[in-house]
């Protein structure tokens, strides 16, 4: 399967195409097309129609460091005067974390939360690094650490069971689509003649289980039962007019399902309108008929789903009340670019976590520096020498905001010492993934190219506070994958696709 | 909710219509729109918000008469001369059933058939009817059986699943969804306070259990089984270039999912040009490489089937083959109008069933006519008196062809004694349900009115041939909703929805 510029078929077998597009349709793994037909006509999400290859280390590595993070999170979270003095450099540059640290700064006069319990749907991303040496053996580097609004969970749940399916369905089919699994199986190192005989699933057996869509409904369970009132609801925070919930709505649906708990949607205006927090901090909605029991952010992770007050009122209103959030304001705090910097200095995460804890987080650091006055000046001087080896991240969830090679370099220079809006950023190690042969699929149709996939772990915990794990799991994996040479890589865009590890230890090294 | 002749919303809440809309999207309840945004858009297919009242007794009365009309169909297609002489009146005016008839000739000059093996997925079709006199009790009537392409078997599933989660999800909540479900239920005859205490799913549980979804897959699982290859492969007849086909993608899916079986999907046309027929009857496909051990027909029940003989060939290649039809040529001229109407005569029904089960038929039997030359004389008369009372139906599946009213008379008028073509045609009782008030949802949005409802029910068999009945069980029910006063009934065209029966015996009665 070649690359194609004008986006043909690229010899991707009819059949094999359309079975998957087909599973898409009756699975769930759509998302809502907001074109002239109006807004309940959807197309399947963009998928990677074969897996990537992830050697079986580092999928067993992220199963580990999952609740490491975890913990991690909390610890900081609970640590008030280490977040302020962490976070004081990017005030200057940065309002959107401002307004978050007033908030925090907020509830620590008012006496701290009323609500000591917490709930994190934290989800690391990682990438697995080739190092330049040609010795040193390929590893995981994290990239950032999600703590607010982590997508495609469930999303990312369907797309194993669609590898799966189609890797037993045609792995060992004689026929043309057979024939390109095997292929695409042989060119990124698994050993398909193995494989196929070790169970009844053939190939489908080496997508691991991906268990978000019960551990994610499972985690907001836990907080709503911990809450105590079972006909209170989970409040699911949205962007306003949002359409293209799929991922959301299989969250809520399950929720209901397994959990027998109910879920409202609101934006933070509506919450603001609407929302009365009680004398004793209780929160209802609809005239005082529904109680809420955990907010849950699917919004409010970015200064635009801030409109102007109101949404900054209903932060507020929502971090006063009873209510367990997901997250809490110092767990979205604890998420921030700057933190992750700081954490990677010396003793730092040591202030956190013990000492063979700290060592197998660390192992997942990637090289992360101070820019601008009192930076770290020689990092700051090799990035300018050698700018396509870093990237230069503001405090920005969502993508898109990243400076990369001329940019970055001129930003350095411009600013190097003087500018106070460039400690709000942080410098990075660039990390280079290996590629990999992928077809990506968009509204039924196929490009194959050489690939660069970015893997996601998500970890679930419920901290009752001082130190208590009322909840600490490994809450299942995404993949995104995108075509080599793309910066930008939304899956709603079609720039990148949801795909699966494939996780084949019995094959060629990768 | 009162009727909108402009589909505004009138009153349905908007967190209601959204969250069934949502459910449909993450449960694969869609159908591709065909337009010019690509093949791979799609929609959710239309369904009613709440489900149809049905009495209790007739939903029992369902499932006890789905394995008697699976017998009947069995004995029926083996009773060569018999169907010879029921035939033979439309043969002049209906070229499609001929050339079925000449393939069951065929077969039979050839010595019968190679596979005595069928498969039978049915779906007997009812009506509600209210009987004028205002004193008998509404009871089921017959619309017609259809023995082959039964759809939207899967579909309803996912319906019934729709209707138990929203009436579990909201029935119990004080929000305005509830209340309309409440009220829905209450305008309906469905007691709500009593049945809301009646276990933890709340009114979902007056929603029966839809098992269309194993029983279906089971039933062609159970053929390919008794074929004896396991490679062999179950083959999808469909129309060329289909692609709404969720429905069977669903079967498909769980064909595979739950007993390994692989489906491929041609049509006639495809089967003509590859499928080649050994000496001993095995039919295989793709040079050879894939043997066929089950078809199942989604396509070739109308003459918009058939382009020109390489069609009319397949349909004779593959009843030649030993592969297991579903249905075969028997099954297929057993589910003709005509069929249908004599067994409606004294003694026909009791010449292939016991005095009990004929019984237990017969029930469910509306007043069924010849007409044309040596027609029901007195029964045309009455139907030229009163148009309305009755119902004029060519040898035609798939709906949209029958006569009505001013139509039915003028046919009956001009040819009631002379036209050979009438001959073809079966004159039917009108069947008079009782409307109920409903909420068709199509493409996001809501028209509310009076409405009436049509009950289909399925039946799997396999005969072994020799009464041999190796499967013969109750398969699961389809509801298709229609407002009051329109002829029409496609789902695809939005005419109907998709429904379920709530099945309410603690209520009031309906």
């Amino acid at each position: 399967m070649m690359a194609s510029p004008s986006g043909g078929e690229d010899g991707v077998p009819r059949a094999l195409l359309e079975h998957a597009v087909a599973w898409s349709a009756t699975n769930g793994l759509g998302m809502v097309v907001n074109d002239d037909k109006g807004l309940f006509t959807s197309t399947h999400l963009p998928f990677s129609l074969l897996p990537y290859a992830l050697p079986a280390d580092s999928y067993e590595q992220t199963k580990v460091l999952a609740p490491l993070f975890n913990t991690l999170v909390d610890r900081i979270s609970r640590d008030g005067p280490w977040l302020k003095e962490v976070l004081k450099d990017v005030l200057a540059g940065d309002d959107f974390t401002s307004e978050l640290v007033r908030i925090h700064e907020t509830i620590e006069a008012e006496g701290g939360p009323r609500q000591p319990v917490c709930l994190a749907i934290n989800r690391s991303d990682y990438m697995l690094h080739v190092p330049e040496d040609g010795v040193t053996a390929p590893h995981l580097l994290q990239v950032e650490l999600n703590t607010i609004a982590s997508s495609f969970g469930c999303m990312s749940a369907l797309t194993a069971r669609l590898h799966r399916h189609l890797l037993s369905r045609f792995g060992d089919e004689p026929s043309s689509a057979g024939k390109a699994i095997r292929d695409h199986a042989a060119s990124v190192g698994i050993d398909t003649t193995t494989t196929t005989a070790a169970g009844d699933g053939g190939l489908g057996e080496l997508i691991p289980q991906n268990p978000t869509l019960t551990a994610l409904p499972k985690a907001l369970a836990e907080a709503h039962k911990c809450y105590g009132k079972p006909d209170a609801v989970v409040l699911f925070v949205v962007q306003p007019g949002e359409t293209n919930a799929v991922d959301q709505r299989l969250l809520e649906m399950n929720l209901w399902d397994h959990h027998g708990v109910r879920v409202v949607r609101m934006s933070l205006a509506e919450i603001e309108a609407s929302g009365v927090l009680g004398e004793d901090g209780t929160l209802t909605v609809d005239g005082g008929a529904v109680e809420i029991a955990v907010v849950y952010f699917r919004a409010g992770y970015a200064p635009n789903d801030y409109f102007g007050r109101a949404e900054w009122d209903a932060r507020l209103k929502l971090e006063r009340s009873t209510a367990i959030k997901s997250p809490s304001i110092g767990y979205h705090l604890a998420g921030t670019k700057k933190v992750q910097q700081v954490l990677a200095q010396e003793g730092q995460v040591e202030r956190f976590l013990g000492a063979s804890e700290s060592a197998a987080v660390r192992r997942c650091f990637a090289g992360l520096y101070s820019v601008g006055p009192d930076g770290d000046a020689a990092a700051t001087a090799d990035a300018v020498a050698h700018p396509d080896r870093y990237v230069l991240k503001p405090q920005r969830e969502g993508g898109g905001n990243n400076l990369y090679g001329p940019e970055l370099k001129s930003k350095l220079d411009a600013g190097g010492a003087t500018d106070d809006e460039l400690r709000s950023f942080v410098l990075m190690q660039r990390i280079f993934p290996k590629t990999q042969p992928a077809v990506m699929v968009n509204r039924g149709k196929c490009v194959s190219g050489d690939s660069i996939s970015e893997l996601g772990v998500y970890g679930t915990y419920l901290g009752g506070g001082e130190g208590k794990e009322l909840l600490n799991e490994y809450a299942g994996y995404l993949v995104r994958t995108k075509m080599e040479g793309t910066d930008e890589g939304g899956v709603a865009t079609g720039y990148a696709v949801l795909s699966s590890p494939i996780v084949g230890g019995r094959g060629k090294a990768s």
